[in-house]
């Protein structure tokens, strides 16, 4: 069983410092999880979630989830082919997470959706994405 | 005609300081622009662009010539209604701008395509939005 | 309780004449659910559902789940302003079902999610899309 | 040089002649047009084009563009995989014709945009898809 050192990705990357968010890969329910805890730095001219952090979440929870579907690490890489992003609800000061969930797919392509939630549970942003291993000869 | 400073917004929002990303309101034709030198804090795991980044990019030009159709300062606010991205092409460091195009629309919602490019002119994602303009009374 | 007669919906316009199928606002999850039985009047060079007739079903059913927000007529006229499909895998002849489902949204824009299944429960096909509630004065 | 007979594709499939649009792979910008003469036929509840024929034209006009890319017959298989679809503006009875682009892609994926347009020239709706060349063995 993984640690929880394995699980949590945190600062991974320089996207990922600049952010804050923490990528947990560790639930059994292999639906990997992107956490931030939005303050002031991640606020619109609207005072509400910029919607790029919105979509970098959710393209992070779905990513992470198509990786999970190979092995465990969530670490095997794909790569976002498509992205669709309905912006539900805006989202205020404190903590939100956004999870995957695999809908279909075959070998190399994935269908992942995500979900972006408040700490009460209200959803802010939902995402539907095509999602392509990459070939290991690319790596 | 305004001047360069009215034109050019930088650091104006939390996000915007954090990612770096400049949005300039200023062309004549009416099509906002949102530039960024990409540096590793934007890369992801697989040392290109993070598609959130990409987002926010074509997002902000977006959103940015959807207020254009009201006034010259680029600013009536305009919320992202849904947003649907391709990721056409990686990015890697060096200078990248995104363009917003109005494709059609009535008085409260408005579709605006934004493309993105390196400085070779090399297209790197697309966007297709749906943009609704911030009632008043909600200000 | 409405009659079966009145929450059955077939046959109303000329494309739902022309495609055939079937729309159903009369279930107590007021999500309402459109069915085809595919022939080979539906199928595409490849010999599978046409992706065009998929998104009708999806369409259909995500815009009389839009209505059955407002009463239980399932016709109160919303609009599509944009929609997502993901083909997530062939449809072959036989009945298949979309049902919508109400994901966010205020008092004239709605999200509203499909899914399009097979008899066995195979998803097909799932949508997002964004619903505009017609203004009276302009019926 | 095709004859008009081998680039003008008419009733090929079920689906096609259901809804009577005629596939024209013959211009030279390899750019595929979808064709229909709207009728009553394919209306929706609110006397307007149905979405759902909509998105068919802009899938085949998109999926041949798609084929041009590989030779002129307009053939070659692809599928859809993902389609965004912006219903712009109503349209009516008349001729309308879907133009596809390809705006980027490799081996097996492209990204194909498609506008569908009225006599007049207006935007009645707009897409951007992702299309996969069907592997050879599994034809």
């Amino acid at each position: 069983m993984p640690s929880a050192s394995e699980t949590l990705i945190t600062g991974e990357t320089g996207a990922q410092q600049l952010m804050g968010y923490v990528l947990d890969v560790g639930h059994p329910d292999q639906r990997a999880r992107c956490r931030l805890e939005v303050t002031r730095d991640h606020l619109n001219r609207h005072g509400v979630l910029h919607g790029g952090i919105s979509s970098c979440l959710l393209d992070s929870a779905a990513g992470a989830t198509a990786s999970l579907s190979v092995d465990a690490t969530g670490r095997v890489p794909f790569l976002s082919v498509s992205l669709n992003i309905n912006y539900v609800a805006p989202a205020r000061p404190g903590p939100i997470e956004a999870t995957g969930m695999i809908t279909g797919g075959g070998r190399s392509l994935l269908f992942v959706a995500a979900e972006l939630r408040d700490r009460d549970g209200t959803v802010l942003a939902t995402s539907t994405g095509v999602y392509k291993r990459v070939p290991e000869t690319r790596l």
